[in-house]
């Protein structure tokens, strides 16, 4: 087990392959960049969070009907996933501006857009993974038609899952980020959602202070990146409420509080 | 004040005159009733607490952009609404399947569904809210087409929104109804959802103990049905934690517990 072959190295994650054919593990470190690698540091306990946290979003979506690549969590740091062809491109959904946009539309951050937004960069760190338009993306063959549909829909349910899902922790989804991958059949590929849903990819304010809950804290040096990752999940419930540190991510039941004076079910 | 002129009463709401034309009070009653009243009761602070949950909802819904009735809450059992023609439908939204399914087609309770199911019945009380067709919609004219494909897209929206909401608290959206109404200006007209989200119109089982918090427990005789009413605010965060009655219900801060060592947020 030990010996296991590196299949991809990225920024924050390490595949290797899998225990059967079409499987693979991806591992979670604790590394973090910034503005395409130029800004490197650490996170401590990110990946054990992410890892986590990510398990979680996946395995609801696919209770909603959403394809995924995620099979099972194995330990603290890895799970199982499908291998996928990844389309080479980076699905931001926006509900809120921030971050690039604000830069390049002259838009403040925090104001919440017309309607969500969805945007594509061509996944190439050499470019510096540019933005591109939906005919480039036709042109040069990233995605067909037909697969840019899909990609559209299943980003649409995905956020409003997520809005929902995020809303009930008091947390507002401003944007993130998705990748999808080809699953082949034979000749034919159907797209199922790939990477990973966490802190890294997405931007997370408190509803109630604008605290802001994921990767922005180390863009912007503001400092308490691994609270702000640990907050999330606490508010999920997957942490133990005396949990002191991402060492101790534990698979508790979610809610211990428990209905008074009712009698179980039955079905 | 006090001399209001009542609109229209129903089981579990009292629709009085607006402040203004065009808008409407509903006020939230304690009543409960099940198989088309046959079965009445009381479930004690159910009106306080489905005023708050389906004002969390609505609001919330309202910012992925569906469109709804509510306008802001009055008070602990009274909020202000737009006044709408409803549609006479009772849009049924199933992900599991449970109650009437069950028996219509012999399913067991519990059974996930292959996919989403909608369902429409007609909302007349003498004759206990009949299922009814897409075919005998148009035929007898309860709502257009293009009314009914608004119809669908908006319920699809909301499930996904609301699947993920009730994960983040570790319940399952077994099942939920669904009200729309017609805002007309001049000759047209535009549907928004009506009515309320609460646990009187859901079926909402704990992920992890299967337990029922939802007014099944009244249909069912299985007691606690207070408990569980307000165990659903109260993970979304509508209940202070030492809360013990309906009559407390406050509007504190979602999640008290705030980050550590980190700095307020700047925009």
């Amino acid at each position: 087990m030990s010996r296991r072959r590196q299949i991809y190295e990225g920024k924050a994650k390490i595949l290797y392959e899998g225990p059967e054919p079409g499987t693979l593990i991806q591992y979670f470190k604790d590394d973090a960049t910034a503005f395409n690698a130029q800004k490197r540091g650490t996170i401590n306990g990110k990946g054990v969070i992410n890892n986590r946290i990510s398990e979680f979003v996946f395995t609801r979506l696919s209770h909603i009907g959403v394809p995924t690549h995620f099979i099972r969590r194995l330990n603290m740091r890895e799970q199982l996933i499908r291998q996928v062809e990844i389309v080479p491109l980076e699905v931001i959904v926006r509900n809120v501006a921030a971050g690039s946009l604000t830069k390049r539309l002259g838009i403040d951050e925090g104001e919440t857009l017309p309607h969500t937004l969805l945007e594509y960069c061509y996944k190439d760190d050499g470019l510096g993974d540019p933005l591109v338009s939906e005919e480039e993306i036709a042109c040069f063959n990233w995605a067909s038609h037909e697969e840019m549909q899909d990609i559209s829909s299943m980003a649409i349910r995905i956020n409003d899952f997520l809005c929902g899902m995020f809303s009930a922790i008091n947390i507002r989804l401003v944007d993130f980020k998705l990748e999808f991958g080809r699953l082949w059949d034979g000749d034919y590929s159907r797209l199922i959602l790939a990477d990973e849903i966490s802190p890294d990819g997405c931007r997370l304010w408190d509803m109630t202070t604008g605290e802001k809950l994921d990767k922005d804290r180390f863009r912007r040096d503001l400092g308490g990146e691994e609270d702000a990752y640990r907050e999330v999940a606490r508010r999920l419930g997957l942490l133990s409420e005396n949990d002191s540190g991402p060492g101790e991510v534990l698979d508790l039941a979610h809610h211990r509080g428990r209905l008074r004076g009712t009698k179980p079910k039955k079905s």
